[in-house]
């Protein structure tokens, strides 16, 4: 199973990403987690600790790599993709494992100037439409927020989305645009976590404003996980959301 | 003076991108707004009725002129960027005008699977390098979420970036690495805005974290603004959010 989980910036994907990585984790499940946004830091919500953080090469590093793999030399607008690179190796040489995941991460932006992130999008892309997967191989993909990705189709191997939207409507409008978008690269089955919920009226503003059974279910808003952001913690710590996340995996599980 | 506007998904980029456009053009000056957020509505924020904001072209759908001006034919991922095209005469052109403000929109993905955005970020970098600007004229762009701009350089041309941020570890290590970032590109002056501030405990956090001196001041969490998300209105509506906006313009006045 392959699954991304998208939407609006700041709705809390990066920590629904984690949580549901390591629940899958416990339950024996081979998971690869793939940090997809240059401006996250999945490693941390998922527990890592720093000094394995440190030692982690991203792949926007393994330059040679992927100037070898995607034909990308020189400068970053003057290339032509070569649209088919050999990926099937690069989860057993290239991930780092910890708490039973198995993370690779897309990295940051080094230098201003210094181009745009699209040969690391091609790999990724070819690496989630191709990777083989067995019975208890699970792919998390965490990606960037907004919708380029979209465009660029990174994800357009993956089973389903999930899309973590706050009660606004915002992260709302972002669910739609994902929706019609997904479609587009053949990826019909999106689903819809509700995050930062403070009450009822919440649940039902989500509920009127996305498909009938596309939510998987709501995640409380909680003081703990801000304060773990604060605090450089993961989110994991909380057992309120973290059962709250083991239900929604639970009725994706049924549903894929 | 052009300024950017940028920080982590959610932290309020475009709210106050928004109050900060309506601010100066109330003051006389001729502004040019520029969303740069393929997942944005700085349409909205602006308070555009829905009527205008359905007939504004943004430079996504402008198809020809892109090509023309990027020398971009083909698919987005076989293209060579002439790095010059003209821009002198596209905010005449191409611009929206409202409350005295003049919108220009990079537009959002159409399509999943039609390519990165590329083609659009070079279009605006040459725009916000080549503008000449006269005494009263004011450029403000709303920048996407995260980082991958800052690769790009969409925002070298601009005088200032404003980095917003919310009391969380996250948002304050986005405006680490876009400080570093701007630098690169040559942009020297990265100032901060505290938003959704809730107590003096927030803004102690923000100050403790952010470079002596380039706070420019805090802005108050508020219902209002969250229900007028949830509603589709301007944010320009809360007055104590405008008046908190106007000090933080004139303090930014003061520095560029």
């Amino acid at each position: 199973m392959k699954i991304a989980i998208t939407g609006k910036g700041g709705v809390g994907k990066t920590t629904f990403a984690a949580i549901l990585s390591r629940l899958y984790a416990a339950e024996g499940f081979r998971v690869l987690a793939v940090d997809a946004d240059p401006d996250a830091n999945l490693a941390l919500a998922l527990g890592f600790p720093e000094e394995i953080i440190a030692g982690i090469v991203p792949i926007a590093e393994m330059k040679e790599m992927i100037a070898e793999r995607t034909n990308t030399p020189g400068d970053s607008f003057s290339k032509m993709f070569k649209l088919n690179p050999q990926v099937d190796d690069i989860p057993d040489k290239y991930c780092t494992r910890y708490n039973g995941v198995n993370l690779l991460t897309m990295g940051t932006v080094e230098n201003g100037g210094s181009g745009c992130v699209c040969p690391e999008h091609v790999l990724l892309k070819r690496l989630t439409s191709h990777l083989v997967l067995h019975n208890k191989d699970v792919v998390v993909m965490d990606m960037e927020a907004g919708i380029e990705h979209l465009g660029r189709g990174t994800a357009q191997g993956v089973n389903a989305f999930i899309v973590v939207v706050e009660p606004g409507a915002r992260s709302l409008q972002t669910y739609h645009k994902i929706k019609k978008l997904a479609a587009d690269i053949g990826v019909k089955k999106v689903y819809v976590v509700g995050n930062k919920i403070k009450d009822q009226a919440d649940k039902d503003y989500v509920l009127a404003n996305v498909d009938p059974d596309a939510c998987l279910g709501f995640i409380t808003y909680s003081q703990n996980v801000v304060h773990s952001d604060r605090a450089d913690r993961s989110p994991y710590a909380d057992s309120q959301v973290v059962d709250e996340v083991k239900a929604i995996k639970d009725k994706l599980s049924a549903l894929i």
